[in-house]
């Protein structure tokens, strides 16, 4: 094992000095720097990008820290705490050069990522189909556990070859700027300026941008958790059930616990409930599966709308108050941290979760389920039988209050509701108070099993506080996520990048336009004169205020991000700004656009 | 006793049939409508009048009622369950004549219920100085529970002769309608329509308003549960610390535990244990009835600003959507139950809390405290001590993403910040996802423990809800504050009350001023001609306009409670007159109101 682990590390180092010296010489062939650095991975804010790669190589590293977690002797040499730390830094490097592989986009970098990815998977299978049980936990578990890795293994094993397929097929491709070419964002602007309602495609690119970030966080810490629970408790289940004979009559007994008489009738007893027990644990971890899954899609949901929102510059309805939306230190460390905080989140929450659901199951098969069944040990509906004339009297009491507030204290006239009878409301009031008081004992009751409920239900979900809402930001995990959304929004903005991709492509075609513009302007000189040209140019430069009016009052977020931008003037400026846009009726019709390019003029001068 | 409660039964229906032939014969002899209802105790929608007399026997009932749910046997002559709920009517019925009594405002009326509450009184110390020691929970316990029924009474014994001897003093006094004619609404009203910012005596006054309802329902609960705490577990305690002796070391032995060889040795040890238990259970209990008195004091000042603001028409800031601030079926129920749930969530918080608080102390004394002082069984420290490569790894990474991010990745320029060094931070993040991951869970474990904590110590306060601020009303506490706001808010706007008073003032004056305005027109006549007069109404009638409408902008609730209001008309009309008003400025000068005024009348017809 040791042989090998070093023979493989010996491979990527060598992968990695290829590709390194690949990199060095197409910067000084090609003499641009656009070449990507071989040191920058993925790009995470861009999201038009097919990020397939990195996702896979972030799920391997996932299983690999819960193995190390998990596993009494994660590495086979040593069991020391020290090499655990050194581990946690040793993964992401072993696992680098699968992702640096990808970044050259180009054929050796895609024909060495085959080749790693393919050594990668040939040796976990072959490890797992040499020696498919461990001592761990149980028998299978770890093999079980590398799954994910192994399709995750798989899928690079696929995705490299794909490229290189795909690479051989069309040469001629910009190697960067990938994401600010895409036609996304021109779309998104395109949807913008146009006078009707954005159509649906731009939602519907934002879901698919995300759609690759959030599951991998969220299924794999699923899956591992939910692996784990079975593993470690369901087969022990099994064979202590299995092992169940009569001198548990014995041992029962000597508690004072008498199932029956007969002793065979106790062993099928006793198997009976330790079944239901097993069941009751299956379904609480199914139950936090689900849970878990749904909050997902509720997640996602939820970041659409808020990136969706505050892109339109709706602070107040996301944050609850109003916060300025660039990036600062706390922010950019919530940023990095975000996603492995997400997935810690899921695994606690599932942890909290299947606890919570499995002690309210066995509460509900044992308390009230196997009593009905078998109609004995009815302690509970005993219990509640004996006090139902206090029951009855508490639910007549608000029945009471119900009536008599809907026929007799409340009166409308003209439209509006009023009170009537005042007398007997405070006369009611007064008698009442006591059952009040019963009742609402049982409304706290009520209101903790709800809090309580929900709280552990959104354990695992960042994006909503589970305090209230004047206190929201010290949830630690609300206020990490809300850190994150600046980072994103003010990062990946799709007017400014649009606007990027622009300058770029203008930039390119400088050089092939050079020419044609030089014949151009000879023209011009002859064919047209001076003073309609300065009209154009008028007309020109303030059809250009109008769009940027008009983007700026769409898009208020991008505010902050121009040039010269001092927090306090141009607040008031762009206050001023949008109050004039609103009163003057934003949609003028198009013939009308120049005149008011001529007043945005003058408004900004 | 028997026999006491029979003869007080009937004491209390002669004065009940005293006082109902006196209010008949003055409703008689005054033929007037204005005599208060006998049946009516008291108006709780009523923020001026002093509500001593209420509150006290409010007081008295509840120490009623605390004592019926603790006791073994908390009706003399049965325990029967039905008797029980009956004894829940009875109570209020049995002390209904004592504020009965304070309604008529006469003299017949205060000194029955000095009469009354004498008795009362009275008979409550013979009974508690007869027989101090009960067979509840701790011998003394009984006497203690009903030292603050003794004080209510007490209170009202003393309150009833002063009333009589105030009202003997000044008998010129309207009888009804005190509230209205209080200067406080007119006071309110002339704050507003003056043009520098409304002084605080009005902020003090809504104070002096709380100040009786919320502490009654929360001093009550929390000294009455604060002693079922101390009185069922203290004594007991100390008993038992005070017969531990040698056999002690042997018991402990049965379980192997040995403490120490010397058996004195042991004792000591045992009883400094169980003296550090009690000291827990002291502290856990001191600190949970703080904790609700700091919470009262906090809902005290939320509340106050929710009604400040929603006088204001706040509505969004209150309750973080639109509402419709109108008494409706469920608000008037949850009115009615408000201060009994106050109440019960407060004995319910407080159970909660000191059961938490006990254990935490617990876990803090005998995990870190002692072992620190005895210098051994140090398991915690140890354990983390052998964790600290671990936390010194998690605590440098968390420095290492703050500094490189302060240093490297935020570029700040032309007073913008951006981010910078793209690639490396991609490589960072990469590289630390594992061991963000574990930060992560420390970051969970830490949100689970601050959710848990705050949750719990508000969970006595029903003015803030438990849950999200998107699902906040799904908490039936916070729900029926909510509720209950709405009727408070919408029954006593001292604008509205202001206007009521000034009509009542009108119709009282009436009478009055008939014949001296008959002889005034007669001299009108000759004087005046008819264009000035004219002028002079119009004017009057602009100013009256301009009033309405400044008023109305600064109260926008009261625009539903005008006649003929229609929810979509009156709104639309409201928010222009709102927009019009803000764009002409509110604050002219006094010469130009007459203008202004012509102008409102143009908008609102």
């Amino acid at each position: 094992w040791t042989n090998w682990s070093v023979s493989r590390s010996v491979l990527q180092l060598v992968v990695m000095l290829t590709l390194a010296f690949l990199a060095r010489r197409m910067k000084l062939v090609d003499g641009q720097k656009r070449v990507p650095g071989l040191l920058s991975p993925v790009n995470f804010l861009d999201h038009t990008q097919h990020k397939g790669l990195a996702v896979a190589v972030f799920g391997v590293l996932f299983c690999k820290l819960f193995g190390l977690v998990i596993a009494p002797n994660p590495l086979p040499f040593t069991t020391d705490q020290y090499w655990i730390i050194v581990s946690l830094f040793y993964y992401p490097v072993l696992y680098f050069p699968l992702l640096a592989c990808g970044t050259l986009r180009n054929a050796v970098g895609y024909v060495l990522g085959s080749l790693l990815s393919w050594t990668h998977f040939g040796v976990l299978v072959w490890q797992k189909a040499d020696c498919p049980k461990t001592p761990e936990i149980y028998k299978y578990y770890s093999l079980l556990a590398s799954l994910p890795q192994v399709c995750c293994l798989a899928f690079l094993s696929f995705q490299y070859p794909l490229l290189l397929f795909k690479g051989l097929k069309r040469t001629e491709k910009t190697t960067a700027g990938e994401d600010l070419s895409s036609s996304y964002y021109n779309d998104y602007v395109k949807n913008i300026l146009k006078k009707k309602k954005p159509s649906k495609t731009r939602s519907e690119s934002l879901l698919s941008a995300l759609r690759f970030l959030f599951p991998v966080f969220t299924v794999l810490p699923v899956t591992q958790m939910a692996l784990v629970f079975v593993a470690s408790v369901v087969p022990t289940l099994q064979i202590v059930r299995q092992g169940v004979n009569e001198d548990i009559a014995f041992l029962l007994a000597g508690f004072n616990i008498v199932l029956s008489e007969d002793r065979a009738e106790v062993v099928r007893i006793v198997v009976h409930y330790m079944w239901c027990v097993e069941v009751c644990y299956l379904s609480a971890i199914t139950l936090s599966c689900s849970v878990n899954l749904v909050m997902l899609m509720r997640s996602m949901v939820l970041h659409r709308s808020n990136l969706k929102g505050l892109y339109r510059g709706d602070i107040y309805n996301v944050y609850n108050c109003q916060r300025n939306i660039r990036p600062s230190r706390p922010a950019l460390v919530c940023w990095m941290g975000f996603t492995s905080f997400q997935s810690a989140h899921i695994c606690l929450g599932m942890l909290i979760q299947t606890i919570v659901f499995f002690l309210c199951l066995l509460i509900a098969v044992f308390l009230i389920i196997i009593p009905i069944f078998h109609g004995q040990n009815l302690m509970l509906f005993k219990v509640l039988g004996n006090m139902w004339p206090f029951w009855l009297m508490l639910f007549s009491v608000v029945v009471v209050q119900h009536v008599t507030t809907r026929f007799c204290f409340i009166k409308k006239s003209t439209g509006t509701r009023d009170l009537h009878n005042r007398g007997c409301l405070f006369l009611l009031t007064y008698l009442l108070f006591p059952v009040n008081v019963l009742i609402g004992v049982v409304l706290g009751a009520w209101r903790l099993v709800i809090t309580a409920l929900f709280n552990i239900v959104h354990l695992g979900r960042m994006d909503i506080s589970l305090l209230n809402r004047n206190v929201e930001t010290f949830d630690p995990a609300y206020r990490c996520y809300a850190h994150y959304l600046k980072i994103e929004v003010s990062q990946s903005h799709p007017v400014m990048k649009a606007f990027c991709g622009m300058m770029l492509q203008f930039a390119r075609q400088d050089g092939a336009e050079k020419k044609a513009r030089d014949e151009e302007e000879g023209i011009q000189l002859v064919n047209q004169e001076k003073k309609l040209q300065h009209k154009v140019s008028i007309s020109k430069r303030a059809r250009g205020h109008w769009q940027l009016l008009y983007t700026l009052v769409n898009n208020p977020s991008l505010v902050g991000s121009r040039k010269h931008f001092q927090p306090q003037r141009s607040e008031s400026f762009f206050n001023g700004t949008l109050n004039w846009a609103e009163k003057e009726g934003i949609k003028k019709e198009a013939g009308k656009e120049t005149e008011a390019g001529k007043e945005t003029e003058a408004v900004t001068n």
